[in-house]
Formats: C-alpha cells, sequence, structure tokens
C-alpha cells in the first residue's frame, strides 16, 4: 500500500470550535505493516495538513516521499508537533522503487505552489498515474516547465500505455485554459507603477511564484519589500535558501526599518487575503498593527481567490481599509491580478490526451465536477464506462480486463478539536449548534431526600439565552413555574430525580416557548440532601 | 419625517440563533410626531422586512405608501403578525403631498422586483431623488420600462434641478450595463429545448420576471409548469390576480397531479436557489419530497445569484442533485441563465447623468463601494467635493448653498430573536460563540453550611466538550480535581460560595486546557445545605 497526499479540510461554519478534519485512519491502521509509503505530490495544506495528527498513529519508519521545497514547510511544521519523520526527497524523472509491488517516478507539474508534481505509479497490473494538482503554465516564474514528455513517455512508449489516470477535478466548470502566472505582470505592474504612497499586497504565503513575480514588478519600479507575517517572511526565506525563489529587488525581512522607506518606495507583502482575523493584513486593516498604518492614498492589492465562505471577512478587512483611506483591488473589482492554479476544462482535456488512458478516474472534486470531468472525457473520445465515478472508501480493482469496485472499506472525517482527534462527533457537534443558536438555561433545586421538599432554590443562570438583566422580570417568573411543577408531582415522583428532571425541562421549555419562542438547552440540576 | 424603506438584513455566522437584524429605532420613536409616512420603493426583503417588527412601535394611522404588488406581499406577510396598517397604494407620476414639507412623485424604475420605483421629493429645499434598487432594462418582461423622461423632468424642467441625488451602490464595481431580463431568454430555451426529462428551475420566488420569462419558454416547449413550495404558489397567485403576470402556459397550481403528466414534459418551478435547507428544492435533492423525484437525465437550472455565504449550501444540494442523477447548471457553470437585478456601473453613470444633481449621496453599499461611486461620479463630471460619503446615523443638512454633516442620531442594529427585539446584544452572542466553540462543563458540589465538608458531588455534566462516555476517565479525574482544590482551601473560604465557585472555575480551566487544550464555558454550582 502506498498513501498519496494526506491532507486536512479546513471546518466549515457548522462544525464550531473544531481546529481540522483529516480522514479516517481505520483502515490504514489495521493495514499498517503494509503501508510501503506515504507519497506527497506538493505541500498545499489540502495535500499534507493531516501529517502532524496522522504520523503519531504509524511506525516511525515509514518513508515519507517528498519534493525539496516540500520536504522543508513539512520539516517547520512538523517540528511544532516534535516530529521528525524519515524523509526521501524526490525530484522529477527519478523513479524510486517502493515494497515489492511499486515503482514511482514523479513528473514536474506546474501549480500555484512551487515544486509540484504528479505521479507515475507502475504495479504489475499496470501504469497508474495520479495527477496531483497541476495547470499547464508555459512560463511559470521559476522557469520549471510541465514535463508534456514525460506523460507521453507513458502512453507513448511503454507497451501497454497508461491502464488509469487519476485526475484533478477543481476547474472542471471553466472554459478554456487557465492563464499562466505571468498573466497577472500587466495588471499588477500598473497598479503599481501607479501608486503613490505605500503598496500593500496580500497573497498567500506558500504562493512563491505569486512573491516572485512581485519582487520582479517592486524591482522594475524601484520599491522595497517588507514582510508582514512571520509565515510569509519564513516562506520568503526557506524559498531564497533552496534557490528556489530568486530576490531579485531591495528585500528587508525587519519591518522596523519601514519607516525609513518614504511611502512611495514601499511595498509591503503580507498574508490575509482570506480575511484571516489574526492575520498582518487584518491588523492593518483595524490600525493596530505595529508597523504599518494605512494612510489616504495607499494601494492595496489582494492578489488571491476569495475562497467562497470568507466573503463576509474579506469584505469587512476592504471596508475598514476603504474607511482608513485605501485604494482596494480584490479579484473581483480589478479582473487580472490572480490566476488560479488549476487547469480549466481544456488543460483537463490535454492531460487526458496526453496520456491516453485506458480508463479514468476523476479525484479532487465534488460529485457534481466528477460528473463534468466525465462529460469532458467522453468528449474526447473515452467512452461512458471507461470512466469511474468513485466515492471515499471505494475498493476499486482495475486491469486491462476492466475495472470493479470490490466493496468498501471504513472511511469518513474525523474532527480535530485542541489535543483531542476523533473525540468530538456528530453528539458534541449538535450540542454546539444547539448551544450557539439558543443559549442555556441552568435550574438548580436541592430537595430533602424524605419528604422531597424544596430547601434550597431554584436558582436560574443562563449564557447566551438573554440578557439576564433586562430579563430579570422573565427569569424570576420562571422560578415560580419550576416550584409549580414540582409541587403538582406526587410525593413519590418528588424522589426520583431522573422524573424531577425530566418535570422542571418540560415545564420550563414551554414557558420560554412561549415567552421567547426560543428553545435553550435547559440543564435541570436536582439535589438530594 | 418620511422614513424611506424599512428593510431587514439576515444575520451572519457570527450571529448564531438570530433571525433578523433591524434598525435601531430609538431616534424615529422619540421623534414619532414628526413622522409622517413610510415610503417603500419595493418589496424586496431589505427594503420592507424590518416592518412586522418595527410597525408595533409606532402609532397605527402613520400612512405606508406602498406600489400595487408591494401593498399585497406585505398584506399577506403582516397578517401573520396581525397587524393590519394603513396602506396609501401609489402609482407612478403621481404625486403625493405628506405633510407640510414634501411633496413625493414615484418614478417607475425596473428591477429584479416587479412594480419598482424611485422616490422623487421636492421639499422647501430643493429636490432629492432616491433610486431605490434599479438597473435600466430596455425589455423587462412586464413591459413596465424605466421612466427616463420622469426623472429628466427634474432636471431639465424644474428651474433649481435636482438638489440631491442618493443613487443606489450595489453594482457599482461592474463594467458596462447590466443585461436585460431577457438576456436570459436563449440559453433557458436552449437549456428547456434540449432536456429530455423533468426540468427543475429554481428562482426567488419573488422574482416575478424570472417566472414569466420561464413561463413563456414552457409555453414554446409544451411544457406544464408546477409550483413547488408555499411561497412560488402564493406569489404567482399575487401576481397572476394584479394582472402583473400573464399565465401563458399550462399551469397547474397542485403538485398532486405531476405524475399524470409525462417528464418530458413536466417543468417544476420552485424556490431554494440559495440551498435554504427546507426549501423545496432541497427536499427535492434529498429525495424526500413528496411529489418531486429526480431520475436520472432529468435537468435541474438554477436560475439565480449565488449569494456569497450560500456556497456551501448550494453545493450541497447540487451534489445531492448530481448523486441522483440530474444534469444540473447553476450561474458559475452556465451563465447566461441568470441577469443582476442592479445596474453596472454605466447605469449608475447614466443616473448622474439623467438627474443631474447639484449633490450626490452614494447609498446601498459597503464602503467601498460608495467610494467607487464617488470614482465614476468624478469621471461623469462631478467635483470630488459634490459627492458625500456618509455613514449610518449621520445627519446631513443640504440647500444650495452647500452640504454640512450636523451630527449623529441614534443608530445601529437591533438583533430580533424568536420574540425578543434588542434582548439579544454583544454579551449574549459572545457566550452563544464561546458555548459554541468548546462547549459547557456543569460542575454541581453541595457543602455542609457549617462545616464547610463536601456533602454530595462533585457531578460533572457537559455539553458540547467532549464525547462524554469515550471520556469518562478524563471526567473523573476533573471530578478529583475539584475535590482537591476545594480541600486546599481554608475553612472560611469554603463559607464563601463565590469564593469556591472561582477556586472550581479556576482549577478546571486549568485540567481542561492541559487535557484537551479547549476552553469550555464551566458553570460551577455550589449548594450551600
Amino acid at each position: 500500500m502506498i498513501m498519496l497526499d494526506c491532507g486536512q479540510m479546513l471546518p466549515g461554519d457548522d462544525m464550531p470550535g473544531v481546529d481540522s478534519v483529516i480522514p479516517d485512519m481505520a483502515f490504514i491502521r489495521a493495514h499498517e505493516r503494509s503501508l510501503k509509503a506515504i507519497w506527497i505530490t506538493h505541500a498545499h495544506e489540502d495535500h499534507i495538513g493531516a501529517l502532524p495528527y496522522v504520523l503519531p498513529m504509524l511506525r516511525k519508519d515509514i518513508p515519507i516521499y517528498v519534493s525539496e521545497f516540500a520536504r522543508e514547510l513539512l520539516k517547520e511544521k512538523l517540528r511544532e508537533y516534535r516530529l521528525e519523520p524519515n524523509f526521501v526527497t524526490y525530484e522529477g524523472r527519478r523513479r524510486f522503487r517502493i515494497g515489492t509491488h511499486f515503482e514511482i517516478e514523479p513528473i514536474a507539474v506546474t501549480h500555484s505552489m512551487v515544486d509540484s508534481f504528479s505521479a507515475a505509479i507502475r504495479t504489475p497490473a499496470g501504469v497508474a498515474i495520479h495527477s496531483g494538482d497541476y495547470k499547464m503554465d508555459p512560463s511559470p516564474p521559476d522557469g520549471v516547465a510541465f514535463d508534456h514528455y514525460a506523460f507521453a513517455r507513458y502512453s507513448e512508449e511503454d507497451d501497454d500505455g497508461v491502464l488509469v489516470l487519476l485526475n484533478d477535478s477543481t476547474n472542471v466548470d471553466r472554459r478554456g485554459s487557465c492563464p499562466s502566472e505571468a498573466e497577472v505582470v500587466p495588471k499588477l505592474s500598473q497598479l503599481v507603477a501607479d501608486a503613490k504612497g505605500t503598496v500593500i499586497l496580500s497573497c498567500f504565503a506558500s504562493s512563491v511564484h505569486r512573491v516572485q513575480t512581485v519582487m520582479r514588478i517592486a524591482a522594475a519600479n524601484n520599491r522595497v519589500v517588507f514582510p508582514a507575517g512571520l509565515n510569509m517572511e519564513r516562506i520568503i526565506r526557506v524559498a531564497r535558501e533552496l534557490g528556489i525563489l530568486d530576490v531579485v529587488c531591495d528585500y528587508r525581512d525587519d519591518l522596523r526599518g519601514v519607516e525609513a522607506v518614504p511611502r512611495s518606495r514601499r511595498m509591503i507583502l503580507t498574508t490575509g487575503s482570506q480575511g484571516e482575523p489574526l492575520s498582518a493584513l487584518s491588523r492593518i486593516a483595524l490600525g493596530s498593527h505595529r508597523h504599518v498604518k494605512v494612510t489616504p492614498g495607499d494601494t492595496v492589492i489582494m492578489s488571491a481567490r476569495m475562497i467562497p465562505g470568507n466573503e463576509r471577512a474579506i469584505y469587512n478587512i476592504i471596508n475598514n481599509l476603504s474607511k482608513a483611506g485605501a485604494i482596494i483591488h480584490d479579484e473581483r473589482s480589478t479582473p487580472g491580478i490572480h490566476v488560479s492554479g488549476h487547469g480549466y476544462r481544456d488543460d483537463v482535456k490535454h492531460m487526458i490526451n496526453l496520456t491516453n488512458p485506458q480508463f479514468l478516474i476523476p479525484v479532487h472534486g465534488e460529485h457534481r465536477q466528477l460528473i463534468s470531468q466525465r462529460n469532458l472525457a467522453i468528449e474526447v473520445g473515452m467512452e461512458p464506462e471507461e470512466v469511474l465515478i468513485i466515492e471515499n472508501g471505494d475498493v476499486v480493482q482495475i486491469s486491462k480486463a476492466g475495472t470493479k469496485i470490490l466493496g468498501k472499506v471504513p472511511h469518513g472525517r474525523v474532527l480535530v478539536d485542541g489535543k483531542g482527534i476523533g473525540d468530538v462527533g456528530e453528539v458534541v457537534l449538535r450540542d454546539r449548534r444547539h448551544l450557539a443558536e439558543d443559549g442555556m438555561v441552568l435550574v438548580t433545586v436541592a430537595i430533602d431526600h424524605e419528604t422531597g421538599e424544596l430547601v434550597s432554590g431554584p436558582d436560574i443562570i443562563s449564557r447566551g439565552f438573554v440578557y439576564e438583566d433586562e430579563s430579570r422580570a422573565m427569569l424570576d417568573a420562571a422560578k415560580q413555574i419550576v416550584i409549580n411543577a414540582m409541587e403538582e408531582e406526587s410525593v413519590s415522583a418528588r424522589e426520583d430525580i431522573s422524573v424531577m428532571q425530566a418535570t422542571i425541562k418540560k415545564a420550563l421549555r414551554k414557558f420560554f416557548k412561549q415567552e421567547t419562542e426560543r428553545f435553550p438547552v435547559i440543564l435541570p440540576v436536582v439535589l438530594e440532601v
């Protein structure tokens, strides 16, 4: 067995308090002896982010195959978790024998992440190619081209060609080809050339391509580049040390020196393009950044995609920057300042043509996108039955003779919250959502264990329900409701705590519904003394 | 005083449990005697939605000026709240004297809502025009044209022209002109003509224009239209009764008859384009709709904008429909199936040219959009000082001699939750968010009021914190932590309940942080017996 990538998903609004969503490892742990390697295609979080949680579950010596840049980022990341795994560094076109049955060749692709690769996996049954994430960029800033030949070699020179292609589906719905990273140069250059004050440009820290592009534009416009945010500074340092980033401009990694540079020559490179509340850009927008203040006439360029779900946070930042007098450009207001890292439908078709697989499995997309890729494959000549739409956990058997879904293995999402992995499940989330909707009301009473008489309380505490000071009268009335409900019960019922709890809960639920149309979590505590 | 529109905002994810966000009425209530009318430009929720909450705060006889369609929708809506206000129905070009100082003329505009109007308000100081929401649609489905002449009359024939224009800023960042509603006809027609199975089309129920367009396409393709969802059925009925909607197709308002029509002739018109979980479309996608089932080859057309923040819910529906075998078209995958209701930047410029105001106040947009409209105004010849960027609550004095911000009146957002208006504020929301993040832990102990000895407990109940069954050992350890913490206190401290509560809280917070890296709300209940 090989594990190909090991990513995390960021939790949605329906998962309050959850830090990360990672894959269920039950099947792999049960068959750990068969696991010969973890193969990482590139260093984006949705491909590496689960490793800090997953590695401690596995034996320490499992080799992790990575490109150079991915290795360096992973090293720093895993060090925070005190993990020092067994890395094997690969480069394009170099083949690795893994276990008895596999040979893997990394094939260089272009993507928004530098040092990204597809994986061609030779098995006794035939060759499987996993595309990883890719676009077909004819002019990437680092000059490392998409390796068309290495793909074509498998389809043209290999006796049996490619048995199966697993192909990225992210942008199957976008027409044409994904523009080159070079396509952002004209617009960004113009904006920087026109800027009179400080230029603040935000992008993903991991986007070394974009950083390279921006540094070239800074140099051409005689601007001094400062990084804002630890992550930006760190990635620039790593990429520079590996020779992946060519720092062609005046670059100073200490923001304390920013005041010494005139505003018309400053360029701040920052993260926070998704509205992250703790990012440097967010602090700049709120006026609380220690070194960077926005003054009227400054230019802010959000050189990134607005990821759906983040719009509100992003527009909050934009509005604050706007109030501070900045001129703001984002991908919606100013086309041409960002390009995607994933191929569009023509690129997806090119990949199918290039590898000419006997079977295709669309991956890395939602169901509707997998279906869309099947339609593209049919347009370029594949038969519908040659394209497999599969779901998480499916076990697929593939041979020249055909394909078969053999069954399902345990799979699913595991939630990470603080130190807990998997201890937050649907029940806990449902409680959290319920608490968030209407808050909670805690009622405490103490009753005599012999007579069932009320000896203390009821006391009522609420959180997230109503503003207690203003709703004092209603909460006092609620106490009376509790007393009445208890008194209506028989003496024998009063001796049973669970009956009393249910009685209190029922009476209060009805009362609060009628008074407020709200349904708080009601927690009755009945103490027998 | 006139109140112009009275809308609600839908709460964001940062306001759990909140049903609606309405304007603070403190200032208007304090000056209610001066309030002569509420003037409604059109029937969208962000212009009428606060009325059910606001009207009970005001005197009953305040006239509400509305167009015919808005009146009918409002009547039904307010009936649910047992409100029967004093409606005055207006139509375009008919002037109304209001109070001593105002005369208002409604001017017909085109918009995604039928029966939409701008308001030209003549005052002793000059004419103010409030644009309302508009686009400049040369071919609206109902044939009611944008009334260019009525606007131009104020700028050309009025002695002093227009003093101030308050102008919609929604789409100031979109280039060119907003396409006509007629522009959706070719693509929708093609999709319906190509469809082999049932066609399910979702749009906003209030979008009578879109319903009209779809009914024409249904007629041309010999399809029978059924409404799914009460709201859709209701609005079609109201619009039809008013003669605004021409039901040109075979329309049957009882879905129970759908099985009698062959799939190739069915067309279901439904709401749910924003992924609303209780909508007909959502139930159809989940396979739980009583009358409509998706079978492979059916076509689903999402003929609406995806409102930012709703993407996840919308894509959930799309994925479920996709798994059921439907072919799905949304505004991102299939351009040409939706157009906006708000003018683009060229339309905004046209409005400024048409009314040629002495002053301009950009409204209906975020700060960055107000700034963008100012830039457009400067492009068409206004001076920067003639464009006022104002904030909520600002009191602006405008006369031919100039403009002045006189001050600020109380303003802000008031949250509605169930029956409560304004009783959920920042404190309650903070508690809700905290509860949602990490849940809560309730600890109960009873102590002897004389000795301070523990006589019962500690008992621990948690909600939304950890899965209790699997974390039994940790929760038991937490009990011991509580006991230890209590025992370390002096006897005198043990007699003070608030000290004991603080001690328990502190000890548990530290313990849970160390064990879980989580920070639940901790509620210690200490009973003296």
